[in-house]
Order: C-alpha cells, then structure tokens, then sequence
C-alpha cells in the first residue's frame, strides 16, 4: 500500500532505544499498514488444538477485516479458509465457535466440504462450473497444537525454524491432551502494540499487578545492578543460583529450559525460556501450588516453574505442570484490542474436584484487568499532543525494544523491498 | 462531486450479472456519491397518505443529512420542505410525525406558514425582508397515495410515466380511505444496496422464511428448470395455469394484473405484478385469509393474490384486498439502512374486531427481521478482503441484476453528462 | 496547519452580519483548526480557585488531545502540566480533580514533583539524565481566582489588560474564600461555537427559558425598537432608569457596574457589565432573592443584581451577592461539547443550613438543559444541505456578531501571519 512521506521517514528513521513516535499507535494509516504487512503477512497465533477437537469443530477468528474460519476435517487436519461465500459473499459462520458438518450459507444455501470446494448451488443452471467457486485457503501451521495462520499466499518460510526450536519446549505439556477450562475475552482501549510492549516487560508489575508477583519473582525480567542495596543484591544472586539449579533439574528430567531469544532477528520472531516460580514453585496461582490435579503430558513432578513463549507480532503463552494459558493479541481498531486468554488443563480433568476454576483463572483475569488498565493510560497518552518517544530501561526493558526493533524492521524491509522480500526468505 | 479514478473504472467497467464490487457497499466515497447522485437526484418513496391525513399533520423523512418536512395544508395539498430555519438553521420539527398549525422555529420564533412563506420574525427590524427567507421547498409527487420526494431542482420527468402505468393498478386498493395499523421501523447492519438486492429475489426464502413461504409460492419468483424432478415440474405447470387463469378472472374485474417491469429502462425505474397467493390465496398471514374483515376500496372479493409494486432505488409494496405493506430503505451510513414498513388497513376497521394487529404484521415483522439479519451477513462478508464480485443466478436473481444494473447506469450517465443529464429525461 | 483552499476562502471572505457557513460548525477540517488555532494559541477558561484550594490538589481539563494538570503547590501556587510521563508516555493523573503528594506515574512509578521536576524513575541505569525528562508545563493566570491556561509557548500578552479591566469588577465577589456547592457536566451534542452562540444572546429566553426570565429580565439583551407597543415602550423605560440609579447606586458601593466591551476588539476577548435582576432583584433563583444567606466578600447588601462576565472563547460568569456561577465550554468533537458548570457559595456556608442546594442551582441546571436542546438543533440544521447562513438581529443578536467577528479575526490573521502574529500582540 502506499504511505504517506512522514510516515516513510518515521519508519526509516525510527531511534533506537525509545518508545515510537505517537502516529504508530492512534492513526487510521498505520492501523491499515499494520494490517497489510505485519497481521497480513505473518504467522498470527489463532488458537489452539483443544478449542476445535474433534472432526467438524471450528473456530472463526478475526483479523483486521478478514473472517478466517478454522476447520478440524475427518481427517483431523485443521484447514482455513476466508469466512465468505462464493455467491454473493456472506459470511457463512457467524459464531466464534461452533461444530458443522458441510459448510453451508445461509443465505441461499450454497454448501461446501470441509476442504472447501463447492458441492451444491441451488438455481446455477447447467453451465455453471462450480469448481471455480470453492472457498480461498488460508495456511495453517500447528505447533505442537498451538495453530498459527498466515494470510499472505506465500508465508515466511523460517516457521519451520521456529516449530523446531519451540517443539522440544513445547511437546511435553502435550496440548492434544487438553482441554479449554476457561475463554475470557477482553477488549484493551489501545493500539495493540501498547498491548504487546505491556506484555514484554516486568517493570510494571511491581506496582500493578499484586496477584502475579506472588508466584512471579521481581528478578525474572531484568533489574539495573546501579540500584543493588546489599539486600537485594544478595536476593538476586539466589535468584540466579535457583535458575541454575533449576535448569540442570528440568533439563535432567527432558525439559529444554535455556533461554532462545530470537525476537527481532528473524521475521518469525519468538523467544523461549522456562523460569522458576516463587514460593512452591509449581503454578500461577495465588498459593503457587498446582491449580489442577491431573498433571499434564507425562509429568509427575509438579515444581516445573514456568515456561514462557512469546511470538511475534501476537502472542505469549505460559505452560506449567498442571495448565497452559495461552494469550492472544488482535487489532480492531488503532486504539483497540481483543487479547484472548485461553486456560487449559488435562482433558481428564473434572472441574470442582481436579480443579477450581477460580483458583485456576484468578492471577491471570486479575492480571489482564490491570494490564487493560495501563494500555488504556498509555493509549490516552498517545494522543496528547505533548507525547514524545521517552527512553527504554536496557534492564529492564530490552524485549519492548526488540518487539519494536522487530516491528519497524518488517515494515521498512516491506518499503524497502515492495512484496518481493517475503519470497526470499 | 469528484469522484477518484478507481471508482470512476469500477463505475464504467462494471461485469454483468455479478454482484457489485466491495467498494459500492462499505466506502464513504460511494455513500456519498449514492446521496448526491441516487437519493439526491430521483424521486424516493417517502411516505404514503394515510401517514398525514389531517391538515396540519407532518412528517419528517431524513434522506442522507436532509430532514424533509411533508405537511398538509388546509387545502389538502401535501407539500416537502427542507427542515430548516432560515434564521440561524435549527431544525424545525424534531419529530417523525405530529400535527401543527404554523411551523414555527423552536429557538427564536421564527413562524412560516404551510407554503413554507415567513410570516413572522421578532426583532429583525424595519429593513428585514420576509420575502426572502421562505423555507426552501421540495418536489413532492402523489402517486396514488404513495408520495414520492425529490430533492434535485429537475426532477426526472419520467415520474409521469410510472404514475400512468402504476395508477391502474394500485388506485383500486384505494389508499386515500385506509389507516395507518402499525409502524415498524429497523435498522439494518448493511448497506442500503444489500436491503435492496434482498428484496429483488426470494432465492433466500426457502431456508430463511418460514413464515412468509406460506402465503408465497416458491415458484413466483423464478427457478431452474435444469434442475426439476418430475413432481416438481409439474407443480411449477399447475403454478403457471393458476397465474393464467387468476389473471384472467382479476382483469375481468377490472384489476390489472400482467407484470409491467421496467426497472433497469428507464430513470425512475419500476416493475408492478400480481401474483396468486397459496392456501386461501387472500392474504399475507399466516393462515393466509384476510387478515381485515373490512375490504379494501370497491372489494367484495378476498381472493386478490397479492399485487407487487417496486420502485428504484428504495422502495417495494404488497397490496392486498384487505390491507397494504409499504417498504422504504433510506441510507443512514455506507453499512446502516432504515427500513421503515408501514401496514394500512380499511380507516373504518377496528382493531381487536375488524382485525387482530398480531395477525396482521406478523409475517413481515418476522420476515424483516430473518432479512436484517441476512444483509448483516452480507454487509460483514463485503468487508473481507476475501470477498468478490459473485453470479447472480439467471433464473431466480434477475432482478437483482435489474437492480445493479439501473444502479451503475445511473451513476455512469451523472459521470458522462455530470447535471446535464436530468433536464434532457 | 494547512488548510483547504475552501476553508481558506470561507475564513477571509465571511459576510458580516450572517451566521456561519455550515463547514465551521460540523467539520473535522475547522475542528482541527479551531484546536490548533483558537484553543492552541488562546487562553481557554480552565478551572477557579475553589476547585483546588489546597496544596496537593489538582485538577485535569481536557483542551482537544490535551489532558492539563492543574496542580496547587506548597507554596499555594497553581502550575500547570501536560498530563503525560515522559517515560512511556502514559496518563498521569486519571481523574478530574483528586488530591495528591508527589506526581507518579502509575505504569512504572515515575515521580515528579510540583514543579514538574523528574524526582525518580527506577531501573534507568547510571547514565540516565533525570533533569531532561521533566513534565512539560502550560501557561497559567488567575483573575481574581478565575484560571486561565494557554498551551501556546507564547501567549497572548493582553491577558494583562484583561485581567486589570476586570479585577476591579470581580474581586469584591471574594473569589478565594468561596468553596464549590456543585459541578454539572453536561455534553451539549453541538459544535462549541453553536453553545457559545447561544450563550451570547438572549432572543431565545422568552420562548425556551422559562426559569431564567423570571430573575432576567427580557430588555436586558437588546430589541427592535420598531416593533414597541405602548405598553413594552414603557415597560423598557422603566428599566433603563433602572439601571441608572442602580448602577449609580453599586458604583458607590465600590462596585464597577458599567459595560466594557472588548469582545472582537482585542486577541483575549471579553465583556463585563452589572445588570439590575427583576422582583427582590438578589441572585438567580426562582424567588429572585439570595440562595445563600452568607453573602459573599465584605458584602452587607443583598441586591447587588448580576455581574456577567464573558471572555473569549469559552466562557460565561454570573457574579452575585451571595453565589457565583462560571461555564466553560471546551469542544470534544466537530458536533459535541462539554459545558461545565460550577456553583460557588462562601466557604463557610452551611448546606441545609445557609442555603438549599435544589434552590440555589436550579434555575441553570434547567436553562442549560434548555440551551443543550436548542445547540442540538442548530447542530442538526447545520449538517443539513439546505443550510445557508441567516441574518442576526442587530438588536438582540450583536455579541454572537461579535462573537464571530473575533472567531474568524483568530483565524484570519493566523492565516495571514502564521505564528508571527502573536509574539507582535
């Protein structure tokens, strides 16, 4: 798409180190190139296996204007295709999620199979040729259960590096096994990438987010050593002393637990890494003990801590003993997004005697709340006229600046090198 | 107005017997080119006699951002006006309908009569010339009770054709002697075009209408003879014969019934029919009788079928032997459309003893309702990326092509002969 | 900015005399202009002392994008702030008015202190200069308690005459030992012109404000003297001798009661004039006599009539023996405004005791009500194609001439001298 010459040169000449200048964030322009380049061309997180199970499940998921519908077919295989019909272009599931069998229209009836091809039209007359009216394809990509989809006819091929390096992390927590406990749905009165750089960082958790930071150590995510009284100096390096500790424990059980942290320096960005937790050290819970009793996979050790995932441009997810909670994050308009949590457990859990629902939810619904909260604050901020860029803490804020790093170099490589760049790589 | 070149191509090069480009249904651009060029410059059904009986009753129609005010004078006359003060602009009736003596301006005073002339203007002192601040007026035609507005200095003079053509038919059902029953108003989510194109074909019907399929045979509005089996064809011949036969008994009582369609050919376009109704044949219910025991004008028949009048761009109506439907859509955004139905019956029945009001809306109270929600889905699938320009089918989507077919033309002859156009028709 | 060639024209070719083209009133084009140009770069009505009295108290106004702090220091000073962290740019203060000790930001605890200065910002690292990142602050005046802010680094220096004209007339009213009885927030659904228009002249109380003339009487705003009976010749005779000995009487009193006109006639606008009140003649209330029974200041008379005080371009005062009431209007959108009302009484009356909250603020809770109708009319006439400008009164409509005159002066000579021409006033 064209852009306007201000907007060029901002990306081009974007500084390092601050937060972006404020037309990023508010402006009806980047929203639409934000759309085009970054959720149009890339691996956008969707969902996960555990929301469409079984064959004939499915799930619509929005992204900018486009409706993609994801379908489990007889075959198990999850399928996407835009959610629009070949006639006169209705949308054809208009439910977030349902279960079907063909895909038909409502509205004059036109049925297709769970690959998409056209079986019936009522009224077409006899040379209507119903193999040129199936539904467009969308790609999908599981890994190890978690479903990205790509719009763009020809997607970044480094997803396989990503699967690769991720699976080992992943696969023991076994997400075919489980189950959705709870789905909350929050829309954030601000740009999603004030939603992202929210999530990138811990330096606002002290001061906002009481619930977290019992099972989450302050030290998790970075600290400036100038600052160091003795005390905490000597917290600290406990701290590191537990991750070393932990690490050789979890990597002696299966479990890769060193950080890989590739966030800007790939298009398919992403950064892994399991942490300890505080207290009992097993969940994201209040008492920081496993929330459900049927442990995941084939674990019988419930002390796992944490494993955090963060993809580029949407998600992040935490994988423990006992559940999954996976996030995503989507653009509806440039100062709102829904961010979509997702809870998951052993699907032979039973609520109410594995587990509690609001023991397993409650840190994280607390969480987002307050998370909501600070977009809002720094989306209002944004649009003051007296807004400027203001500086990253290298301690405590390294990753926003990657996922900004990240952000702007995919939209100047696409400037840069108009459609073709993708192909490339 | 100026219009940008993609439109001005997408205008010119439309493809035949295609739904419309995306654009038509969700841009500003073209919402504005619909109000200049459509509802600006054609004559729109706007209301019907019965809706301001009295002199001193107005209404008032919002036509894009134009309230027009309808009032009827002390002579019978109804006359249009722009609802506007000509002092400092405040709108002048704040209501959909009510009943006054002079119009007077509810912020200084401002007091005109019913020609729209200013009688009275406090404070203005001795050098103020009344004579120049009239309201400013607007065309209104009478067809047989059904009043049609025009905004454009130069009418399309064809109104006289289809008030010659149209009068035969719908005079007999003597609108001027009926009542106001009921008053629907509801906004759908799509564009004024998709509430259109719904109502040119009943492809939908069959799987969208329970209701209204009972009265209204599946056959009367087209079909595919490729695909009939043996039971079907023949009751498509027995449909064709009855059409023959009522034909020839309602012209025998004086009631045109031969289908007049001229809905593509011609600036104020339209198309008349009378159909059979299934069951008793009598009316649009459910048990399908007479939903009134007073008859309309002259009648002492029931048995009428149904006549259909449509006019281009916004309006479509069922005349009965017991009561009359009457249909707007009036564009309220690119993806709000106001349909305004209004139900009229015999002005001596009475409610609760001539008729029974739930039996008398309820097939088109549900029918609008199963429609609005298919012009949502409509509206939501045009504003994918996705969506594309699909076949109208030749045999039960005719009119639809009709109807897009006009629409274009309209706006191509305004892009080749910009204002010209209207004085030569 | 730029501005269109249109604009550009409407503003240096506006016929006198007339209401405003309707661009000004519904576009977002003028809505920009009038942020930058009129609320950018003159000094807006905020707040009043009472609203802050003590140190730590602050106020935020919204002006356009900009959220203002107001803050009273220790030092009893009110200093005003973009309301934005200079880290990340988040909100600082989230509500209208609260008490605080230091200003934090809430996303990661930033603190700055009552000047603005940056006190604290953790995990910045030792290289990090905190005395580049303080608040950025807003002009502030008081007159007599009535604050003032410009966001213009150069404000109009004529606040001064301003503020020297009208102490003399406002000061006795005792502005610093008043207290706040009640605020209202009303958002009026019309441009912020249309409210000021509307506050600056009184054509329209006889027909709409029923409450107001019982205290105001109806010559006191101008008529056309061609359109007298006897009996009103009369009537405004009487009044006119009224004000005579009455202002006679207040001058000796040692209060100012002559009009000052400088509405068009200066960059900070205003007006200011003592007018006699009818029946007891006390305040503006239903019974006409004092709402509170501690007079303001050093008063001992009650009938002391009413001191309006008008300025440029956003606000109305009525000055009373025993209450203050001050409106500011500030634009939230091209059709919406929010007028904020605020009764002030002595700060040592007793509610329930020395007055009764219903009786002392009901006659303008009712008239703004009745005003937010009339603007929203206007408002609807202007988004109306048949709109044209009409003529004002030169009797009872001359300040809204002048109000104006003055507004498209503002834009005119910015137009003609971009930024030069403040610094030359």
């Amino acid at each position: 798409m064209d852009i306007s010459e201000t907007l060029r040169h901002r990306i081009l000449n974007r500084r390092a180190g601050m937060s972006l200048d404020a037309e990023f964030y508010n402006t009806s322009e980047v929203h639409a190139l934000d759309l085009d380049v970054i959720f149009g061309r890339h691996w956008i997180y969707a969902a996960c296996d555990p929301e469409l199970p079984e064959p004939g499940d499915c799930v619509t998921v929005e992204v900018g204007s486009n409706s993609i519908l994801l379908l489990r077919g007889e075959d198990m295989e999850v399928r996407g295709f835009h959610n629009v019909c070949r006639h006169r272009g209705a949308r054809l599931i208009d439910a977030r999620s349902t279960t079907i069998g063909n895909i038909v229209c409502r509205y004059h009836g036109w049925t297709y199979d769970e690959t998409g091809k056209l079986l019936f039209a009522e009224h077409m007359g006899a040379g209507f040729d119903k193999s040129c009216h199936g539904l467009k394809p969308v790609h999908v990509r599981s890994v190890s259960g978690l479903l990205f989809i790509c719009l763009d006819e020809a997607p970044p091929a480094d997803i396989e590096y990503l699967a690769q390096t991720l699976t080992p992390y992943i696969a023991p927590h076994d997400l075919a096994n489980c189950k959705v406990a709870h789905v909350s749905e929050l829309v954030e009165e601000g740009n999603w990438k004030l939603a992202m750089e929210n999530n990138r960082e811990c330096y606002h958790c002290d001061g906002n987010h009481p619930q977290l930071t019992v099972p989450l150590s302050e030290f998790g995510f970075g600290f400036s050593p100038d600052e160091l009284d003795q005390r905490r100096s000597k917290d600290i390096r406990t701290y590191l002393e537990t991750i070393e500790s932990e690490h050789a424990r979890w990597e002696a059980l299966g479990l890769p637990s060193a950080e890989v942290e590739e966030l800007s320096s790939r298009v398919t960005g992403f950064r892994t890494m399991r942490l300890p937790l505080m207290g009992a050290g097993e969940s994201h819970t209040l008492d920081t003990r496993a929330a459900s009793g049927k442990l995941l996979g084939a674990f019988n050790e419930s002390r796992l801590g944490g494993l955090s995932v963060w993809t580029q441009p949407n998600s992040w997810h935490h994988f423990m003993s006992d559940h999954i909670v996976t996030f995503s994050a989507l653009p509806l308009a440039p100062d709102k997004t829904l961010v979509r949590t997702v809870w998951l457990v052993h699907k032979d859990a039973v609520e109410g005697q594995d587990y509690k629902l609001d023991n397993l939810i409650n840190v994280w619904m607390m969480t987002n709340q307050q998370d909501a909260d600070l977009v809002r604050l720094a989306q209002l901020g944004t649009q003051e006229a007296a807004y400027e860029p203001g500086p990253y803490s290298g301690y405590t804020e390294p990753h926003v600046e990657k996922f900004c790093e990240w952000y702007i170099g995919r939209l100047a490589s696409t400037l840069l090198e108009p459609r073709a760049h993708i192909a490339a790589e």
